[in-house]
């Protein structure tokens, strides 16, 4: 392929694209979101007249895109969304092939626009009048299910751990007790004494395997661990496409390492060359120890996490040589 | 909607209507049929002439259906069944209405039908000569594949607890004594003491959640961790209409609690305002301990669950936005 | 031995013989006093002269008290304790002979009678303010516990099973409801589903063995199981002399079956040859499974229980061989 | 139907047939290719005209190759998807139905030879630079992933059991090494005491239950049970054909006892009258211990093999009656 | 008892007491011993002449000293020592009795100097060669196991937690890498991610329980329950003396909550009324987690707690009453 | 010491020496009683007339015979109980020594002879009748309990495994097939498949640590988890003077590795350079595995070890400083 076709994509969406790898857009939500819409303003955009250098643009636009942030599952999954269908027969002209992409850009916008709202109704639903709630970290999906929970005139307390070393615990605390919440902070290390109070566990994730394991924020698969052996529900919030459809054919998910000096100050490194800091960013929960993953299109049991990948985004290699003689017959 | 459409349902309609609210029909599979015929008798009787107001018409019916007794999962399963297409595009006459909710009823009445033989087939199939199987309370399908088993030549040997505090064990024990099945009752707390000469277990389901959890008889979880704690394979046998396409969303299936006078007389609750009793009538037991659900459409894993309720029932939610871009293209 | 020796066993001690025999005399600790105060009466009413006559006689009154009733621990403990020292070198006269059997009866029946006030004294202080207790059966050593705590102004709550067949959880709560504890009655089946709500377990033993496992009325391994799940702490209530030395050297505590008509009425079984009903009245629950065993000596881990027995009883074989040498030559 | 019809198999056909039963075609992916390239010839050649003779002929040829080895479940499972859709509404005309045999039989040939690399290459995935991985047996999807990541250039390091009776542990040992890949030698027996250096177990399997369990080879469990025991990840590599379609309805995987004289000499056995010699060549890895199952479609959790089994071959009862309505109003 | 008595103490006496009230004296170790130094004061001071008076006059010294510090067990057990055998028969004399408390007190002294390199000398022998060991908090007994093994030239590595909120890993950090020893810092969070890469878990001690719980820095049970997940080594090193004998007869350990702004600001609490911060000192491992607790007298099992507090300190209530007849007979 | 001195030592002293370091002396049990016969001879061959000299020689000749074998932890055992008490106050004249070494010496071998028919009383009682009950390896005391159960006329069936990679399961079947047991050969690798047969396991031991650890022939440790997954009893039988004080101060008990050709042939490790074998000859079971020790003092829990090897050799360590003031006033 030509550098040509590459030279004339829009300055909207090379913007965003400079946006999303320079981290102005953060958040796996917002970074799919602006994907979508690039993929939408590229098509739009498009100046060409040939179906198939339309397909081949598109492609190298969401080549572009998805190389900006190469951990964060929900960019690859919002893009792969919108041009998957490209390949499809039947898409045989250029105004089929863009009013697709534009369509299949919308939906998964107004899509993920309506996924934490559905999130927060049905994980509401798990909470008890009286209930206490551990959290973890500061995720937007487990703190929506609880303070809709307080809204529905639930009377709950939660606890949330201050989640060391970035204290992102304050954040999900000062936003709970703002909604009114009762809130308890602990430091992570009293996790196992304070359990015993504890009615259910509810966290975030930042990617779901296609073995129902969860990765997030370090310490997350800890408190999955206490809560197992109180036998105490384990909840995980979070939208279907943090689901990790790579997972399926083995990929594992990086686990990202943060810098030494986010925990022990650049003077004591210097001064000990035998001293290092393990920084771990997230931890991964086998699905043994969860309950349910709450998502937008219902609570799911970890297990069953391969099944919504194959659904929501197409299975990377499936059977397909052998569905595909099927098809022939049914056409 | 007036009052009128509702005035209109046939006496048959509201006399199941009644029966069903005054347990006069009882047990999760008589229910679900009476509701079938109620409906299939209404679309039948109806006699206004707009597909429209059919429509409307059988969606009052069903919600009075529904209305009966709230807790039972196989009643909405059953007028879900029967109604639900109705809402499909294509239906714009009121024969094709009509006709498909009559199809729909008389399907899913011969589906029951023949669920219950289903199971026991399958279900026979797990049991081997020579075994001794533990069961709890009192299943149609439990008991179905017991005798099944013992029909079919195995040499069987049933542990029944007596299920306190009804003694519904006494009406396992007797239907299996009747087809000369040899049989053990054991009070429940001899349940551990006695599980190392356990083979299998096999019980009845009330409710089975979208996590594949199982809502059955208080004290069947207790025996499920008990078999647990020996590694011995626990099935839970019932039909798929049992499966609660509610949990799904984050509805909790709702523990009835029954009267204390069950247990203790009135006399000892007055002359001790210090007492109370708990008569909880069902308890949960979690997917990690049940090996298989023995349903009519073959044997699953409990994490299974969810997807038999999608592809049973539809999925309450689903992603339809997210499809249906993929509809336009595929007409 | 000649039975003339037999004959002239006084009135008195034949009495107390047959009162055990005839369960006139019940309860592991009756049973054990009334067998002290036997040997007492016996050694006070002792008509001969001879020192190796008496021994013999006291011997022969010993055997005849264990013989009673054979699978009570707590029989064979309370005739050892006052017997056993009879063998032992320098009791070389009638007198020195008489006195120390009277002493040591004398010691023992005291001993019985503080030791129940002791483990109430003891246990009570596990018991925290605003705890929900759940106790099985009906244990006098578990309910002085709780009455003491209540009586201590710790506002508790207790949860007592019915206790199938014979519902000695009445009894308990009768007793707990008489001195103003507040009760929660539930039926076994329930204990699981309510364990939640559970602080702590404190039940009764009949016989502690050598390994810390504990022998009690059937249904309390069950509890236990459901305890550890949640790791809920599971206390045991008992005096030591239900220690069992007999258990250090292979013998294996026996579990008594009960009578089939206690659980099913006569008629039914008549009706049904291939009906059988099994009523153990005990079960075994593991060491693992107990936190500790609240005792008149102190709260000891399971596991030090064969320390306790060697401590109490003496060992029944010990070195003895290799350390005869060393008492050698310390005379 | 008329043993004429079965007279009329082509040679070619019996004689595969004939070498399937007289294992010189050996191994579950060589008898199910065998057996559609068996089911080709036979569409080829059949001489007749009618397109009903022709479907039952085709289910006689089917039958036959089923019958040669009963217990190899790729062998069903490949004869099943060959012939399955003749069933199916629209093939009615002998040249329809001919040419679907013929294209199922190409595609699933087609389909065996390229699902070992695939499994290797997802596989290959889960393996990082460094890793010490544990294989009993021998299996050629587990090789195949070892030698992949090897070649890939990931320094790893094999334990290889013996796998006593037979001693398969030395061909994976031997064709490993030939690759240049480090081995070691372990006794079964010392699988728990070197876990602690293990990273991940990888083996094969014969067959894989609905419920996710394996069937592999005697000891793949116990060194499932260790493995879990310290929490280290356990993956199976096997092609779907293994999944067993016919364990969703109850049938129970056989487990095959060998011959005691492959353990005992003759002379011991005929010596001791008393002495027997249990040797099952496989035994049941249940779902829980295995973190993922390697297949050429991807990795997927155990608990999702009942989906795949029903994605793959169809659902061998399905709530066919309760869908066909749909399908009628679909039309 | 008068006033007077309790006028007479010894200003050095009185001063030591003000000492250890202010927290000027600290440290388990450094308390014990230095209420042994003031009771061997008040020996040497006493200026009257009555045995009697001796012995009530030190016990009033003995319960001054305890007073200074209610909840550290060390305190008691060392006063215990030094004046408990006062109450032996045969002391008789006031010289006797003066020379009794002196010499007791003078060997606690030096029993204590000794038993920190006791522990650091049998603890350093679970070490081995090329291990990595995760250790919490700051403790002399852990420490000095490590940098005695690094010394021995073993090659090893220390992971430290930090030990939120008062950072204490970073003091242990420092003095091992002082030493010379290999040191990686990680946040309580990461504990069980890197869980994998340990060989043995040492921690110190605040008190042990006599079931062999052990009572320590808050986070401690947390880290064992994830090294018993992978079956990993957990040891905890401590002297004898912080086991607890009052444990023995139901004492609970009571948990220190620390001060809310040792976690969260003042200003963040002043201005959210319903946020609180759980700050508990210390939790609760239980004596399953532990695999051995390394002492000055050897590594015990946690279970075997219960003894050696009964060896070292006597039993607080013993069967006294059993004994003493026996004791009689043997004089 | 001169060389005089040991120059000295009787031909038959020398002679046992070097048959226990040339293994034609072998087995726990024969190597002590040597060691102790060889002390006997040297205690009345000495021609000294010195008392201390005598105490010099002896420990002299108990520092050759401890030389011989130094992980077989009897030999010390046997060698500490004869001449330890040597140091004791009051053996102050030559014949009360060699009188103190002749009595233990003999004392020692009369004990060890008895040791394994107690082991065989005491473990009888745990088999009932019916029971099957698996074994490993060849261990006489776990086989004489076995041919003791069988001669009482309890109808019993044992598996043996082979024991890989020296089949010593077969010397084991052998001496039981002599007997009359029926018996049943397994491979190691059927032990998990064929556990739920098995109502109990019993095995030797070759150490047993201060913390009830039991090493012994690789292999038991992953029998032991496999019973402990389906709550199989498992008892280890063993003589105390196997019970290693060593553990007590942190001596780790060594495992030894074997030679690589007792596996793999020497041509196969000359050909593979990147082959290594690895045969462990013994594995650690840990105390929470075993349900009991049998010995020839009792069955004890394995939480008691450390107390057993208190009470058998003394303490290594022990509190002896803060014991002295005791003894000193007791005098």
């Amino acid at each position: 392929m030509s550098q040509g076709v590459v030279r004339a994509f829009p300055p909207e969406v090379l913007e965003i694209a400079r946006k999303i790898r320079d981290m102005e857009i953060r958040g796996a939500g917002r970074i799919a979101k602006a994907a979508a819409e690039a993929l939408r303003i590229a098509a739009l955009k498009y100046e060409g007249e040939s179906c198939e250098e339309f397909k081949e643009y598109m492609l190298k636009v969401a080549e572009l895109l998805v190389s900006t942030r190469p951990t964060a599952v929900s960019l690859p999954n919002a893009v792969n969304y919108v041009v998957s269908q490209l390949k499809k027969p039947g898409i045989d002209s250029l105004e089929k092939a863009r009013s697709l992409v534009v369509s299949r850009a919308s939906r998964f916008i107004e899509y993920a626009d309506q996924a934490l709202s559905k999130i927060s109704e049905f994980g509401e639903k798990v909470i008890r009048d009286g209930d206490t709630i551990l959290t973890h970290c500061n995720s937007a999906a487990a703190t929506g299910i609880l303070v809709l929970a307080h809204k529905k005139g639930k009377d709950i307390t939660v606890y949330a751990t201050e989640t060391r070393p970035k204290f992102q615990g304050y954040i999900t605390a000062e936003s709970l007790l703002r909604e009114g919440v009762r809130v308890r902070i602990i430091p992570e290390s009293a996790v196992r004494s304070i359990m015993k109070r504890i009615d259910k566990v509810v966290v975030g994730a930042d990617t779901v395997a296609a073995n129902g394991a969860v990765v997030n924020k370090v310490g997350t698969s800890l408190i999955a661990l206490a809560a197992r052996e109180r036998g105490i529900d384990f909840f995980v919030a979070t939208e279907t496409f943090k689901f990790s459809p790579f997972t399926l054919i083995g990929d594992i998910v990086p686990i990202e390492f943060r810098a030494e000096t986010e925990i022990v100050d650049e003077e004591m490194l210097a001064r000990h060359p035998k001293l290092r800091v393990l920084n771990p960013a997230f931890d991964v929960t086998p699905p043994d120890f969860i309950t349910g993953i709450i998502t937008e299109i219902g609570i799911i049991p970890p297990q069953a996490a391969s099944i919504v990948i194959e659904e929501m985004y197409g299975h990377p290699v499936m059977h397909e040589s052998l569905k595909a003689v099927e098809e022939d017959f049914a056409q």
